[in-house]
This record gives C-alpha cells, structure tokens and sequence, in this order.
C-alpha cells in the first residue's frame, strides 16, 4: 500500500472558517505549510468572484502573519497550463483551494497540468487544504450536487470525477448547517463502497502528516459508513425514499484526534479502522 | 414475557397527518379501530385549543365515516377523574392522542383513573394512537424538549416520565422536517439502552396487532440504535459536542412492514430485531 505517511498533509474545511480571531483552520494550515515563511498558493478557480475570494484569503492569510501568499487564478482551462500558475504551485508549501463550485472547479482544471502538479506537490509533502467545494473536489468521487427535501431518496444528490486525493470517499461540507445527512446518506446507500465524510462549517479533517488524523475547529465530522447497509435501493423508484438497514453513525467533535502509529496515545477506535484505511491509502481509487 | 401479541395496536404518528384526501394515516385508524360504527375517543388534554383540536378531529373522521366519534377534554387534572371522561374511554375501540405539549398532557392525565383506563384500552384489544405530542407521550421515557443547535450536544434535550405504552423506546415526531435527528442522537447517546423512532410528518409507525409493524403515510420512520455506541459523554461538558461511535441508524420508508409470526411475508431483518423486541415487549420497563 502506497501510504499517505509518505505524502504531505489535507486539510479538508467545511466552509466558512473564521478568519481573524480563532482562525484554527487557517493557522493550523499555515503551520501545516512550514511557518509564516512558507510560499503559499491560493487557487481561486471554483469561483467566479476569484478576485474577491483571493482578496479575502491574501488579507486573513497575512493578519495571520503569513508573508508569501500568492493568487493562482484559474478563469479558463487553458489558463490551468500556463508556467506561471505551475510554477506557483510547484513552488508552494501550501496550496489552498478555495470555495465557490467544485464543478466549476473540475470543469477548469480536472486532467490539466495543474491538476498533475497538485498531486506532485503533496508526493513531494506539501499540505494541501480545500474549503467548501474545494474540501468536495479533494476525493476521488465528488458529490456535485443535489438536496433531499426531507428523507434519503434515491436519485437526490449526483456525483462526479474529483481531484483523487481521498480514495474512498465522498465528501460533503457545510455539513450541519445545511442538513445535508440525507444527502450525503442518499449517496453512500448506492455507493456502500465509499466512505461519506460530512464537515461541519468551521470544522476540518486533518489528515497527516503520518498515520494520523484529526479534527479541528468549531463543530464536528459526521462519518457515515454503508459498509454494512441492507437496502433495496437499487430496486426503488427515483424521488421515493429507500430503505435503510445498518447504517453506521459516527460524530467525531473538533478537539479529537487519532493514529495508527504503535505508540499512539490515542489509536483508531474499532468503528473508524475503516475510515481510517481509506482516508490513508492512496492505492486504490 | 407479556407480549403486545395480546393486546390493541398502537399508531404512532409524526404529526400534520393529513384529514381529507389521501388520509391514509386517519383512516388506518378508523379500520384499526374497527370500522365506521367504531366508538372513537378524542383526548385534547395535550392541547390549550382544546375545541378547535376536537373540532378538526370531528370533523376529519366524519369526513371518513366514522360516525360515533366523542371528545374526551381534559382542561384540569381533577377532569381525569370525571365518570363522563372515564366512561368515554371504557366505551372506546378507539382512542386518539391529540397533539400540543406533551408535557401539558402528562401534567394533566400522568397517574390519573384516565391514565389507567388507556391502559385498560389497550389491553382489551382497543387501537391507542397518539400524532405529534401524542405520540412523544406513548413511550415510557418521553422526550420534553430541546433543540440542538446543528450538532448531538450534551444536555441539548430534556427526557421526562410518560404514558409507558412503548417501554424501551423514545419517539420523536416532526422528525425530518424539523431536522430533530441531532436532538434523538444527543437522547439516545445518554441513554443506549433505548431505541430512538423519529418519525416523519403524515407518517406513523403501526405496533400490532399481533407480533408486526409497519410504516405508513408519506415520508419515513428513523430508527438510532445506540446499543453499540463508545462515546465519551459522560465526560463531556454540557453544550459540547460528544464523540458518538457505533451508532446505527436505519430508514423504514412507509410502505414497509415486517412479522415475526413464523409464516411472514416479510420476516424482521436482522438490523431491526432489537427494536421489534423493544415495541412489542410490555414487560420491561
């Protein structure tokens, strides 16, 4: 298994992370970098505001002491190979991917050189952090859209290609606060291969560096596991709800971490041995 | 083990079931209850409306043919006492739990000759069905209130004594459309050994007659099954969120229904057996 303890870190954000007093996220991110010293690279290209929200990351980037920020905008596909933006990111320490549309997102750099040299960069330990629909596009499989009103139901949310770096996963965001269980339920039920991983605003998944992970920030990470699910989904009209037998529910709150290393003080807990192998290996897709 | 086999069914339902067309819910019970001619018994005491609640219930089992339909009022406790409200559910094949506060309820008929005489009822084969607050009221533990904000948090709701139909079990309704399943989480994490039900507007979860269940109306019943949960919340300060690990969580669409009797259709699957012990013990409190 080709082991993310060899890799660099994610930072994967549930959206709307504070950015003056108590920014955890982005000061954990900056540490995660190498320091106020460490070039970082802001990718705007799920927005269409990329302006604004680099604006926005250049000024909470710098009151966190952070001195060498820099923009990769990304208004076009053609833009996602021009030397200038691969260069920034090869020689970054830490990339951010900011929010906005995790379509619009692979739509402008999916299969580009950017999207290559995103991967070299974390082969070769940089830290990587998405927020919003930019923690989405970190999996291999990326929820694209979609809101059950009320219930799972089958056919309610849609999926598409993300970027690969969390095999086997679908990642959700704005978790809480927007309700989206049954969303990301009505994805794991036809996909029980894939672990759902739902982020809470102000709240992320650290995963790395080394065998470990953990949460931080405000609220918590919901982690549905269909590993086991009995359900006739497959066999259930589109719009209805399915049924739904043995879904297995965990709520991990910010301030808990764990790893896998012998000596751990804190090791995996038996319901997250699973979550933990996927988040890790980065074999399989 | 006294089992419910032996007694009336129960319907418990999650609120705004509707009273006209496609009154799957309230026509259940008039069938339940023994047909058109059944002797019906409204009790309001949940409510402060008392009249407009009994004049929309007169008025919706009219609408489906039930013509011996009587109000049972229950403005003070001493009321619970009165031969005329005594009479009225001795006389009933049927009896219905309005909605309101279920504290309100409990307040005024909790321990009362009335309170007996429901359980008189549904011993005698009557139908016991309680909507909204009427509902939280069947169990022996009864949620009081509580809203967690987005996430399980501790000592978010508040549990207090109820009319002890359903005895392993705490019954939430409006389930999904008032997003409640952070609510049962933080009920059922305190307390494992209880099944949770959240059930859904227009929807009820049917307990009998006889060793079955099922799920009717229009959304969906939520079973969390705490049984195998690791959590520190004992620990946990109240208002934070707890780590909750291992917790099952099942959706019975309606349209579902399950036996246990040996020549079922649809025999109980294995993820529900805990819970399909739970509604039909009446030993254990």
């Amino acid at each position: 298994m080709n082991h993310r303890s060899t890799h660099g870190s994610l930072l994967i954000v549930g959206g709307t992370e504070k950015n003056a007093e108590n920014a955890d996220i982005l000061g954990r991110f900056i540490e995660l970098a190498g320091g106020a010293e460490a070039p970082i690279a802001v990718i705007t290209a799920a927005s269409n505001i990329a302006d604004q929200v680099w604006g926005h990351y250049e000024q909470a980037f710098r009151a966190l002491g952070a001195r060498r920020c820099v923009p990769v905008h990304v208004l076009a596909r053609a833009d996602a190979s021009l030397p200038a933006v691969l260069e920034a990111v090869a020689g970054a320490a830490g990339i951010f991917i900011a929010g906005g549309d995790q379509k619009r997102l692979l739509a402008r750099i999916g299969g580009t050189p950017l999207h290559d040299a995103l991967h070299a960069a974390v082969q070769r330990g940089a830290c990587l952090a998405g927020t919003s629909a930019g923690a989405s596009a970190l999996g291999v499989h990326m929820v694209t859209h979609g809101q059950p009103d009320f219930n799972p139901a089958v056919g309610a949310a849609g999926m598409g290609a993300g970027l690969g770096f969390v095999p086997h996963c679908i990642i959700d965001q704005h978790f809480s606060q927007r309700h989206r269980i049954n969303r990301l339920l009505s994805l794991v039920a036809r996909n029980p291969q894939l672990s759902g991983i739902g982020i809470d605003e102000d709240t992320a998944l650290v995963v790395g560096p080394g065998a470990r992970f953990a949460v931080i920030g405000a609220g918590a990470v919901t982690i549905v596991d269909a590993s086991e699910l009995q359900s006739d989904i497959v066999d259930t009209a589109p719009g209805t709800i399915p049924l739904l037998l043995g879904v297995r529910l965990h709520v991990i709150p910010a301030g808990t971490s764990f790893s896998s290393a012998p000596d751990a003080a804190r090791p995996v807990p038996a319901p997250l041995r699973t979550l933990f192998q996927h988040l890790l290996d980065t074999d399989r897709p």
